[in-house]
Parts: structure tokens; C-alpha cells; sequence
């Protein structure tokens, strides 16, 4: 791979290299309409003049306007899965073992901190399509119900315990039909590439609401996701094994290769006025316990329909390192400890706060990343 | 009311006379290509017919090709909701006591059927918008993980206890901006109309899944919803007063107004081969405890944002009585008893089964109603 020479100079360090073209939409001027890209180092080639050039000669992009479009959509129904500026579900699991064992401890207390179904399936709930949002987006702190323990009831206003979620999310290819389930072997030809995702919650307003019937509200105000979706194949020279898991997975989620990747997570948080921002959090992908496949082919086993553009969420990735945890809620224990941001010292998340997550794989001469997903947290309505 | 005339002759009973004359999409012929329509009697009114003779002659409909499309988008982005065939998010609340009472009861025990939070919030999960079909869509029996008490271990199968849910859904017409809370007294400008919506739920599946995230593959392999929306102008002469509240709610959801509406809702079981279906449940829209207006205003407090098109399910609509119990689940008090359909047994819904909701209101020599909500259970995927 690392042979590969463009005709573009990229620094080694630049997560778009020629081993990485990821897809996305963008506009060449403020004032442009957007249009389908593809990112090269620090250029963005402009499908829209490709193809208007007559330079795509295949049998299928040939005559198509699939890229003179303001979102991937059409090429996506090409057989292409791709980026859709209009997403289609999103779906969030629960599948790192350190973040459950430590949401369980800190929520549950320490007699069953993770539940027995929990090795058994990749846990998932629904989350909230119409507020997934694009890097660079402000996050409006949410207001809601919150009820302190020892208080005799609820009281309303803007979240005291705000926090970020690191995770990664698959956005899916080609879909499957509903009543058609995706066979655990072919998951990975369902799954067009990764993105970063940032779940950001609301701990306060979650705790109170989530029982008996999950996250909503402290999780439907805001998801992030990076601009650029990631290829699979870009991937492939990082892929690594998954966890040994045990008790061994139901036949309809063991798979002939368990395969997971070796990619570097970082989140930064840099406060309002600060010129620079701290790592809080120093995590990787390889620590999921299900993996990708498996999420993908459980999600449809009931029959369920995914739709290209679907976004899969991995759920916070947390290391069995301390430093590793992937959220406030577990680096402060619920707000306990603090941690300190150049001296500042932070619980939660402040208004200012600037959140960005990161991840990149290094390989010989090159690196494969995915930019950055970041968000700054904006005061809540009056 | 009662002393419009049409010119169609419509039956007193039926569900769409000229007070009632709700938005859909359907075909002339089998061969047709979809168009807007609006139900009067056993008729529909071709929008796009009327909309090329050039009778619709105001300002904003007079050149608008808004009905000349196969779905209704287009006429949504004129400010006015709309049926869409491509729908947005799906949520489902929880809002009748009666109903939630029940399944605390059956899943938790005596001690606390009905959780603290309830009676404080609309309590709400994220269903799955891809799986949401339109009535007379058949639906596949789903396979997943089952856990019986009382075994060692999960095993895989098709779901042993397939059931329905009575409810109704609220379709949102104009939407807010993330980080824009909708007003609880202006809700109701947001509700474009009402649909019946059978939430279909695998027991066995969701009772072993849903710890601590909620519901997913035990309710996302389908969602059935009626054709035609209802609006809240045609309903208006049925609204009634929404049950007290005790505690009083949080300013945020106090609404001058509180309304319910007096709705007859029926839920009607035919087997395979049986010429006559049995009636199941007789229930009433009125016995929500929390509003369709407090669900809209929750839903969006924390600045999460609504889009024409969205789904909001009321919950299951249990009255009571034990005969207005909305679920199979409540009715047979999780497959202890037996109903009996024409001397049959049923404990939860067999294959070749076909489930009809249907719901109206009778006015002085008239009716509204929504139609029916159908579907026929398949056998699972072999």
C-alpha cells in the first residue's frame, strides 16, 4: 500500500492520503452549490467537473448525473452505498465491554454492573436521525427534566451534567429488504465505511428518563459525525482479531473471520479562550467487543430493513485503561473526580467547551485518518 | 357540522364523509403512477386531476406543480404538513396508564408498576422509521433471541410471542429548527393529523433485549400504519377533556387547553380461513393520560428537532376495563389465559392471523373514522 505515489504532495501525517479516498460532499466556494468529493490530502477532488469532463468511462458512470447532485444519494443506488446529506436511521449500540462495566457500576451499583444479555447480543437502541449533524456544528446545551438524588421531585432547566460520547459509526451500503435478514458472512459487503461519531448526552436529563424504556431526550439533542466516511478497504492493512468471546456467539452471529481494527482514538477538549486543547481521552477501535459484522447482522435478523446511509453507531469505545474511558461520565465517575485541562479543572462540559474527536491508523510513510469531529458547546435557550 | 352537503352520497358510517377528508397517495388503477388524493366516501379526489384542470386558483397552489408527484413533499414545503412516502423519524410514547400499569405489573411485579418518572414526563423511545409499513402490508413472523425463565441459555427461533399494540400515531406537519423548543401551546400547530398505528412486538424477544436501552429487534421488524391521515380540524368536534394530572406537570408541559378526543378504537382478530374476525379490545383515544400536545412540546424541549412527516405513537391506548386492554400481552395477561376468537384459542397471534384496528367517531348522522390498520402474519423466514 504504501507504494502507491499520487501526483497530489501529502504530507505523511495527513489522514487522506492516496491509501485513503473517503467520500463526502462539499462546496468549492461559501457560495457554491454542494456536490460529491472525494478528499485527497489537503485538496478535495470535484466529482461534479470529473464526470462533467467525460473522464468517467465505465459502463454505469458513464452517463449518469449521479454527481452533479447535492448529495450521494443516486450514486448510491448505483449498487454504491454513500454519504446522503438526508440520512436514513440511526441506531446506536452498547458494544465496548469497558464502557458497559462502567455505566453499570456507576448507574447500578456493583452487584450485576454488566446484565447477562449483554454477552449474548450487541445491546442497541434507536436514536434520533433529525439531529445527527456534521462536524463543525454548535451544540445548543439541552435543557430538560432532571431529579437529583434525595430531592422530592423534579426540577427543569439546562443540563449540569453534560458530556461527550467517543464512538465510531458504520454507514451502511446497500441495504436489505424488509423480512430479508443479512447473513453474518456478508455483513461487511453491507457497510460502506466509518465515520467518528460523537453521541453527546445529557447525564442529568438520561438518568431520570431512561427507565423502563431507554435514552431519548438525553440523547436526541445533538450527534456528530466527521465529514469524510472512511472505506473499509482503506482500512483493511489495520485490521487486527476481535476479542475471544465467551460464551461463544449464537450460529446466527459467529462469523468465519472476527475481525476488528487497530485504529488510534483521541478526544481533545479545548475551552473557550484557551489557545490550546488537552487529550482527555486516548482510546482505540480494536477494544470493541462485537464487532461491526456482528451488529450489522443482528440488527436485521428480525427481519429489520437498513437503507443506504443508515448510521450504525458503535457506542462509547472505552479501553480497560483509566485513561481509555471514552465519556466524562466514566474519566470523572459521575462528576467525583475532576480532570484538569491545562489547569482549568472539568466534571463536565462547560459552555465554550470545543469537544473534537480523532482517529488515524499509522502506516508505513502514510497515514489513514478520519479528520476530526468536533462540535462547541453553545449556552442553552433563555 | 352535520349539515354540510356533498355531492358524493356517502353512507352514514362511513369513515370519510365530507367533514372528514384526509390526505393520502394512491392509484387509480394498478398500473397507475402514485398521486395526492383525498378520501370522500369510497372515493378519492385526484389532487393531481384538479391541480392540471387549473382549479386550484390561489396563490399558492395556482402554479404549483405540488400534486403532479408521487408523493406529498412538495406540498408540505408549501407550510402545510403532509403524508410522505418516504417518512422521517419514528418515536413511540408511552402514555396511557392503564396500559403502562399492566406491563409493570407483568414485567416487574407489584412492588412499583408504574415507575416515578412517568408520572412526570411523557415517557418516549425511538422506533425505527425504515420497518414503518402502510396498512395491508404483510408481516414476516421475526426470528431472534429468546431467554425463558428458568433456562441456562438464549436460543434462537422465531418469535413465540408475536403480538399487536393499539395505537395512534400523531403525523407532525410543520417542524422546528434544532435548538428551537416548540411552545406547549403551540403544539397543536404542529400536528398535521392522526393515523391508527400497530406497533407489532415479539414479547419473548423485547422481554430479553430491552435491559437497560429498551426496545429494538422485539419491535423494529415492523410498524403498521393507516393510509389516510385524519386532521385535527375533522376531529375537532370530539375533543373532550384530557384526564387530570396528578402531580401537576412542570411549566413547560402546563397548556392552557388540555384535550383529548372521545374516539372509538377496536382492535379485530381473523384467523386464516375464518370468514369473521372477533373483536378483541374496544378502546378510546380519550384515555391517554399525556397529550398529543405535551408529547410534541417533550419531545422537542431539549431543542431536539421535528420534520414534516414525522411518526409520534401514542402508546399503547389501554383503557380500564379489562376488555380496552391494547395488547395481547395485557388481554391474555402474558399467555396465562386464553382469548377466544369463534371458539379458538389464542394466547399470542398465530401465522395467517390478520390484525385490524380501526377507529371512529359518530356525529349527529355522520361519521369520522380512520379507515382500518391491517396486516396478516407470514410465517418466519425458513
Amino acid at each position: 500500500m504504501a507504494l502507491l505515489q499520487s501526483f497530489i504532495q501529502v504530507h505523511p501525517d495527513s489522514h487522506f492520503p492516496i491509501q485513503n479516498l473517503p467520500y463526502g460532499i462539499f462546496k468549492p466556494q461559501p457560495t457554491s452549490s454542494p456536490r460529491p468529493g472525494v478528499a485527497i490530502g489537503d485538496f478535495v477532488l470535484d466529482l461534479s467537473e470529473i464526470s462533467s469532463a467525460g473522464l468517467f468511462n465505465g459502463p454505469l458512470l458513464n452517463n449518469s448525473d449521479c454527481f452533479q447532485q447535492p448529495n450521494l444519494n443516486k450514486f448510491v443506488s448505483l449498487g454504491r452505498p454513500a454519504w446522503k446529506e438526508a440520512l436514513g436511521d440511526y441506531t446506536d449500540f452498547f458494544s465496548s465491554l469497558h464502557h458497559t462495566k462502567n455505566c453499570g457500576l456507576i448507574f447500578r451499583g456493583p452487584q450485576t454492573p454488566v446484565l447477562e444479555n449483554w454477552y449474548h447480543l450487541p445491546v442497541a437502541y434507536h436514536g434520533r436521525a433529525s439531529s445527527v449533524v456534521v462536524s463543525g456544528t454548535d451544540i445548543v446545551r439541552p435543557r430538560g427534566q432532571a431529579h437529583p438524588a434525595g430531592k422530592p421531585s423534579p426540577y427543569f432547566g439546562p443540563s449540569l451534567k453534560l458530556d461527550f460520547e467517543l464512538e465510531m459509526a458504520t454507514i451502511v451500503g446497500p441495504g436489505n429488504e424488509l423480512g430479508k435478514p443479512v447473513d453474518i458472512n456478508n455483513a461487511e459487503d453491507h457497510i460502506f465505511g466509518l465515520v467518528l461519531l460523537n453521541d453527546w448526552s445529557a447525564r442529568d436529563i438520561q438518568a431520570w428518563e431512561y427507565v423502563p424504556l431507554g435514552p431519548f431526550l438525553g440523547k436526541n439533542f445533538a450527534t456528530s459525525i466527521s465529514p469524510w466516511i472512511v472505506t473499509l478497504d482503506a482500512l483493511e492493512p489495520f485490521a487486527c482479531e476481535a476479542p475471544k468471546q465467551d460464551p461463544p456467539p449464537l450460529p446466527y452471529l459467529a462469523e468465519k473471520v472476527s475481525k476488528n481494527y487497530d485504529l488510534s482514538l483521541e478526544v481533545h477538549i479545548k475551552p473557550v479562550d484557551h489557545k490550546d486543547s488537552s487529550v482527555v481521552t486516548r482510546s482505540n477501535l480494536k477494544h470493541l467487543y462485537w464487532t461491526l459484522t456482528q451488529q450489522l447482522a443482528h440488527h436485521t435478523i428480525n427481519g429489520c430493513n437498513l437503507r443506504p446511509g443508515d448510521v450504525l453507531g458503535t457506542g462509547t469505545i472505552s479501553g480497560p485503561e483509566p485513561e481509555a474511558r471514552g465519556c466524562l461520565l466514566e474519566l470523572t465517575w459521575n462528576g467525583q473526580n475532576s480532570l484538569s485541562l491545562n489547569g482549568l479543572d472539568r466534571k463536565f462540559l462547560e459552555d465554550g467547551d470545543e469537544v473534537i474527536l480523532t482517529g488515524y491508523a499509522k502506516g508505513d510513510g502514510y497515514t489513514i485518518g478520519f479528520g476530526t469531529c468536533s462540535g462547541k458547546i453553545v449556552p442553552a435557550a433563555p
